[in-house]
């Protein structure tokens, strides 16, 4: 007997020891580990080594793990070539996936079929070094600016702010970074992620997955959300203007960006954290108008209908306050997410099932023999 | 209540009035045409037609779809360069993947959000059409050759001939990729379909979707397997040692690329048409061993284990008996799906749900604090 589930809504499509998100408590966890212990006790890295390798490091662990990290930045020359070629107004996230992919006709490792997983795990690693010098170079090269050379010596977070602003960043904008990279690493069966898990589950290659895991991420019902804060924050212009603009939004039944989540119920337990960050960023800055802004609309919306801010609604002020242009803050998201994904594409290997749901076949019943051409 | 549904097995995901599969009966019809009534009496372009607009063309209609795909097979210069640059050993799979990301970079109707149905068609239909020539342009340029000129006066299976072998084929040999053609066009809620409806769920674009589903072609439980029963009949090598190689498979209880289908319980209503095709080809060419050998080992697996020949079985021998690389076997898959896939992506765009399926999360349970790191 089928079930018909509308966008798979309470289907289980899967097993997995990776993320855990309890959206009624509002709880996140990657491991075992809740998210707020990973915040305050571990870097990014060590985020990345517990889901590829479902453990946290140990020190030499981690020490081995960043340096291949480090020396894994380069690009082929050919994808460099296509980023310096790639039109400045395309969407960051259209040039990503196409360098995901084209990154994958030099990998030799990248074969389809009977999976060998220490093979992956290194494509696993090269892909999350690698994205974040695919972005930061399109925004180097649209802005007309040579890349920085690659470095070594820089964590994950420095490193893409030293080659997005040709500097090394303070440590506060490091940590910063590297926060809202932990946060966004992994998040359960969320659309991308399961899209990477359909393409790998043909036993396909990783590019393909991830390069399928792009693509999803960049719709505004996915990733694509968090650009929609800024816009609405320089729409709205200035604090004593939004509570006319959300009520108008509320009276006209729009929804307002970064507010709710599907699966959290009451408070998404990452965006407290990217609060924080706003707030203490902001305060250094000296520019508190977009969180004072953000800030009376999460208050609005939490007391018209009890609705909280979602990890998006934060996020954006955090990048925006670290100056990075808006068209970045989805690529951003899918330089942390290739984590999780690259991590799920490992577990779907380990234990594969082909995804085949069926379709509700609403067309004519009837067969029809087909009419002549000069009768129709 | 959630229920597990491994690799979604059973459950409906979608509506869908294209195609229905009919697995028990062994029926395939598109938009309520059986594809027996199809492949007699119509062209691979009235399928695609039928496919994007949910019924057949009249004449004035079909000349004028026609002229539109015609006048849309160049590429633009970038993604020229990037198939002249691509390594000559690439998968082709991997550079039409790419190419196909690459594309939306120079096309401002692919974009996010609200989705435009008219804006939407067109680049369907761009993408059936720019399929085959990124394909065709690939091999001939990793042959050392030049592309032949694009011509507008040619069907897309003429023209798909033309380009790989630079020369207009028989009418015969046209006709049998036509058939092929519109039996790959669309198969229900096949992985890569699926993937293409999960990826554009999140109102992404028509690229974003096209490229995972080419992604999710490629493994060898999709659209991969055809390329394996020429190797298994290269390895096999002559009628006489057939009998031999399949028991010793049967004993081994290995897999027999081609044989047996996840959703036909009987014979796949595709297989016989390509059957017929491979048969009436390899006897005008002078060269029936493959076919023989096919014909064999299809008759000890209907006699051993009551498993028929599927699509790949004999769209192999086909496709090798026109003189194509076995390595463009899947890439004509794809350049035929993409109707599909296209259709599809229309389809959820006019009532769209985002797919988001659950996880059965099987990681530790009680949440552990994050041990200090000299101490791991």
């Amino acid at each position: 007997m089928s079930e018909y589930a509308r966008g798979l809504e309470g289907v289980i499509a899967n097993e997995s020891s990776l993320s855990n998100v309890i959206g009624n408590i509002g709880e996140l966890s990657y491991v075992g580990y809740h998210i707020d212990e990973l915040v305050k006790n571990c870097s990014y890295e060590e985020v990345i080594f517990l889901l590829h390798h479902n453990r946290l490091p140990n020190q030499s662990e981690l020490t081995a793990f960043e340096k291949g990290l480090r020396s894994d930045r380069n690009l082929p020359q050919q994808v460099i070539d296509f980023l310096k070629s790639a039109p400045k107004e395309a969407s960051p996230m259209d040039v990503l996936r196409t360098a995901v992919s084209m990154l994958g006709l030099y990998d030799d490792r990248a074969a389809i079929g009977e999976p060998d997983l220490d093979k992956n795990a290194a494509i696993a690693l090269s892909l999350c070094a690698k994205s974040a010098t695919i972005v930061a170079a399109f925004h180097r090269f649209r802005s007309g600016q040579e890349l920085p050379e690659i470095r070594e010596d820089l964590t994950e977070a420095q490193h893409f702010l030293y080659l997005i602003n040709g500097e090394v960043p303070s440590d506060t904008a490091a940590r910063i970074l590297d926060v809202a990279l932990i946060l966004h690493a992994d998040h359960g069966m969320n659309a991308s992620t399961f899209s990477a898990r359909v393409t790998i589950a043909t036993l396909s290659d990783m590019y393909s997955a991830i390069t399928a895991a792009i693509g999803t991420l960049k719709g505004p019902l996915h990733g694509g959300a968090n650009e929609g804060v800024i816009h609405m924050l320089k729409e709205i212009g200035d604090l004593d203007k939004v509570d006319e603009w959300v009520e108008g939004k509320l009276s006209r039944k729009e929804k307002i960006m970064g507010i709710g989540h599907r699966v959290y119920k009451v408070l998404d337990p990452r965006a407290p954290h990217l609060r924080r960050l706003a707030i203490q960023l902001t305060e250094e800055l000296g520019e508190p108008k977009w969180i004072k802004m953000s800030e009376r609309i999460a208050e609005i919306m939490r007391e018209r209908k009890k609705l909280e801010a979602n990890v998006d609604f934060y996020s954006a002020t955090v990048y925006y306050s670290l100056g990075i242009p808006t068209d970045l803050f989805t690529p951003i998201f899918a330089i942390s997410r290739t984590s999780g994904w690259t991590a799920h594409v490992l577990e779907q290997l380990r234990d594969n099932r082909l995804y085949r749901p069926l379709t509700k076949y609403t067309g004519p019943k009837t067969l029809s023999p087909v009419p002549p051409i000069a009768s129709r």
